[in-house]
């Protein structure tokens, strides 16, 4: 196993003892790639510069949003507790998930999101998932402690590495590029007047999700992008007037 | 699986975090019994008395020897790092171990142990234990938390055993209706002037192929032929017009 192609995503983490914590289970199943998207300061600080901090924690990088840490990755993948929620995406037990990870991992860089200690992963951050994975729990008590949950997660990614499966035959568009042609996408929608911007819907979410379910190649992606830049060009210029 | 037949044995635990942590993870996958043999009283005392304590911490029976402990058992296993020690008993992998625990919890009570976060358990822990049992960790890092290692333990025994049930795949969409979004894309593509209507191009071809490669859901189909109609209608109204 590619073990270098995962990215630990850890969303609003709040208690550096649990950021200490993921990066220790990273530590101990072969994993070096932390990344925290706005995680409570004191927290990050505090963990950063805890006695015996590992260097897996030193060298975190941290983002502003979820899309920036997830755009060079081609599968992303959230993690849920699944309760009450109603859910949008397919969702896949730990054990089935990780076989499909691994085997994505082959390909290209994968990240694995976990949410806050309070909330988990918001729905807007769902949306940058392509499904989600949930660890098999009792039903008398779901949530689980976020340290717990990563190591959990990687025990079950990192056991009986096989040898590296035979890359997918078309790579994938990173997450960056799919982004890119969604929110050409969204131009398009506006334009259209298909979407209209109201702040309280989750109209974008559901155009997101919808995106990420086609499976873009690298190899496509392109075409689609110059498809949409004619279609908003054409959309904005008054018809008419000479191209 | 009997979940009460088995009792998780905390040996001499310092951290009432950890003692807290390895609680919630009983609770996370269905065990109740907690033991603990000579904690540190400030760690016992506090973890109990702590917000939010489950009924579980507060049930916890505490023992002045493993050999109490452990009394009511027919089998004991000790879980331990395996760094430069040398052991005296057969040494199990986390996974098949836990398949020899499960079956032998159809007969009586279980014992799994786990030693302080300093030093294990020592040789005169080990010396209750049938055999010992390990988690595979990477090379570079074999220590793991303790209330990390009891949630990846528990997890695998929890495990079902029955296969994993992959999440529904998707049915795709028929041909005929992605030869319908097909259609409307080219009108969409001639409007906006991305196609010109030359009868010798191959153009229409390649984008059919394209739309081909997005392997469309049925689910997500009526979605898709939505955006483009109303691309298509509001490309073909003349701007300024009322809709």
């Amino acid at each position: 196993m590619q073990s270098e192609r995962l990215c630990v995503v850890l969303v609003a983490t709040r208690n550096p003892l649990n950021l200490g914590a993921a990066a220790r289970a990273m530590s101990n199943f072969g994993f070096a790639r932390l990344r925290v998207v706005h995680p409570y300061p004191a927290a990050f600080r505090e963990a950063r510069s805890a006695v015996g901090a590992s260097k897996l924690m030193a060298a975190a990088e941290e983002y502003a949003t979820v899309a920036e840490a997830v755009a060079d990755c081609t599968l992303v993948v959230g993690t849920t507790a699944v309760g009450s929620r109603t859910l949008q995406h397919p969702l896949e037990r730990l054990e089935h998930g990780a076989r499909l990870i691994r085997r994505r991992m082959a390909a290209g860089r994968v990240a694995l999101l976990f949410g806050s200690e309070k909330r988990g992963l918001s729905n807007a951050d769902f949306s940058h998932c392509h499904w989600l994975m949930h660890i098999p729990t009792s039903r008398g008590n779901i949530s689980m402690n976020l340290g717990q949950a990563v190591a959990v997660c990687l025990y079950e990614l990192a056991r009986d590495a096989r040898a590296p499966r035979p890359a997918e035959k078309q790579p994938l568009a990173s997450a960056g590029e799919v982004e890119r042609m969604t929110g050409l996408l969204f131009d398009t929608l506006y334009a259209s007047g298909f979407l209209i911007r109201k702040p309280t819907s989750d109209a974008e979410e559901r155009v997101r999700r919808l995106v990420r379910r086609l499976k873009l190649s690298a190899r496509d992606l392109p075409s689609w992008l110059g498809i949409l830049r004619q279609i908003v060009w054409k959309l904005r210029t008054p018809s008419g007037k000479p191209r």
